[in-house]
């Protein structure tokens, strides 16, 4: 075997695992406290745009916390920024565009030509990890979903309820899709020189396809999605995970995408996913992120209901519904994955 | 008939109806010039407190827009601040709390003794209004559901992870369930009072259930929610309304629970609903508020879709799926008003 625990490998594809593997989104996080040290010398876009340092952040979970997976540190508003619109990452306030998307020409402006030149930083990034992880656990890449990045392009930033894109997307139908076009295009061209860099599975960050009604969803986001799944691994292998958060009512679609793992946030409950899909797809998730800060017994608790959701059988992927924050004790995240590790194998006996 | 237009109490029962009956979530509200009016003269919550003043901007949308029903202006934090736990509205920051729920004895010294005379204020606004509608429209009342006040009383205001709250549930299981009884017995008489002041309906607006994963939102949310419903309907008849905003997972569950309409936000399909209810409930919804924002053929189509996807059929109200945002054209509200009250009679034939 490639790998020395290729356990998250294996879930992905529903195979038989003697235990559930879990990583957790946003591991490589401001909860570390080795995390901070180097933050504190570099900026946040310093950190993602230098190998060394993104490759450091990387690996730091697993071996602080034990993780069975990586993801490559980086950043979803790389492609935008790839794509023409530069910004900035302002502190306790987020990202900031200084041009934002209008009109047509605005669009027709955008490059999809030089992704893989403009993004060679990630894919150096992600070769100096794999180095230094020396085939200890798979190396996971993303990207953020078309609609998620077109909402940062239009509204320059982060936003309450998206009052611009879903303008845009009303008014401006025919401009939309052609803005989506684009970027579905850069990040197939994005995902595919990841995968050839080394990554070992992908995941793609809907954020926001959850704030749109269905029929708006299934138009503007995951038709992008699937475009970008079927075509990724028209040619790769590597297993690609959905995450479309608080997309609760399209289960089926996404499965029907095509995506090997979906992964849920905590208000959708595995055993309800599981059926709603057939059991196609592995599951990823879904504890809900506040759940670190409670004391240790009931984090076991809470952790152990979400083992018995899923229920005995392969294919689940224990993670967090969304990313970890920022303020939680590393040692509650350790104790976390302790437990999943071990309280787990009754699941796979 | 008592009404001159009781078509909303109509559908409400699922009684047969011309057309759908329309009403906006937070029609009393910024977006109308004539409510700026008098919100310059007077703060928020002086206007909350001085039923001339709040009998006024309910009566407003029934006369500018058209709606099929009017709700008392008030504020759900009426209930925490007359349990002792007083509270000031912050210009663009919201609600804040001076004083909030940390331990048992917090809980022990809220008073739920003296609701009805701390609350006669809300009672007169809705003696008052009544008077002034003069049976043109049915009025609706309302109040916040336990666990949505609690996470104010806990948290001290809004907050977007809710880790007090969580950790409290978590944590301190019995408190939290202390805590969520005394608002329940609080609110319990709060609705039945304003039922004898003259509402003819009345909303539970559970903003923050969603944010709960299922276990937790049936345990911590939907139990008081029910004993609320069953309570006040035991001695009255006027129906119930549930609106647990992004809990998509518990229809069935609410419907169980007794309420007489559901009311959902723009992520839930109203066909999905009708199935899994089995169509005991009338629905309410649920056209995404970003939509007036859009042009008014748009608006037109958008409307359409949601009465296309509820059908033929009675027990419609229509609505957005939240409430109206404060920077919405009154004459966008006012398109879909008309629109909805003409398009929606080919669903009634």
């Amino acid at each position: 075997m490639k790998y020395d625990n290729d356990l998250f490998l294996r879930a992905c594809r529903k195979e038989k695992t003697e235990r559930t593997p879990i990583w957790i989104m946003r591991q490589a996080g401001r909860y570390l406290p080795e995390y901070r040290a180097i933050r504190e010398k570099s900026d946040f876009k310093t950190m993602v745009k230098t190998p060394e340092l993104a490759s450091e952040v990387t690996i730091q979970p697993v071996d602080i916390i034990g993780v069975d997976a990586a993801i490559i540190f980086s950043d979803i508003l790389v492609i935008p920024e790839a794509m023409g619109l530069d910004y900035q990452m302002v502190e306790s306030v987020g990202p900031r565009f200084d041009k934002v998307i209008k009109n047509h020409s605005d669009i027709v402006a955008l490059d999809v030509d030089h992704i893989e030149e403009k993004l060679q930083y990630v894919f150096d990034a992600v070769k100096l990890t794999k180095e230094k992880l020396n085939n200890r656990v798979p190396l996971i890449g993303f990207s953020g979903s078309p609609f998620t990045l077109m909402t940062y392009m239009i509204e320059g930033g982060g936003s309450k309820n998206f009052v611009k894109t879903k303008q845009f997307i009303l008014n401006y139908r025919d401009e939309a899709h052609l803005l989506l076009d684009k970027i579905t295009e850069a990040v197939i061209k994005y995902l595919s020189a990841k995968i050839e860099a080394g990554i070992d599975a992908f995941q793609i960050f809907d954020s926001w396809g959850g704030v749109l009604s269905k029929p708006h969803y299934l138009e503007f986001s995951l038709k992008y999605i699937e475009r970008i799944v079927k075509e990724v691994k028209r040619i790769n292998s590597e297993p690609g995970i959905v995450f479309s958060k608080g997309v609760h009512h399209s289960l089926k679609e996404i499965a029907d995408a095509g995506a090997d793992v979906i992964s849920l946030d905590w208000t959708t409950q595995l055993s309800c996913a599981k059926e709603t899909t057939g059991g196609r797809c592995a599951l990823q998730g879904n504890l809900d992120p506040v759940t670190l800060y409670a004391d240790d017994e009931v984090i076991k608790t809470e952790a152990k209901r979400i083992l018995e959701n899923f229920g005995k059988g392969n294919g689940h992927i224990f993670n967090l519904g969304h990313g970890i924050l920022p303020s939680v004790d590393p040692a509650k995240a350790k104790l976390l994955v302790d437990f999943v590790k071990e309280e787990s194998r009754k699941y796979h006996e």
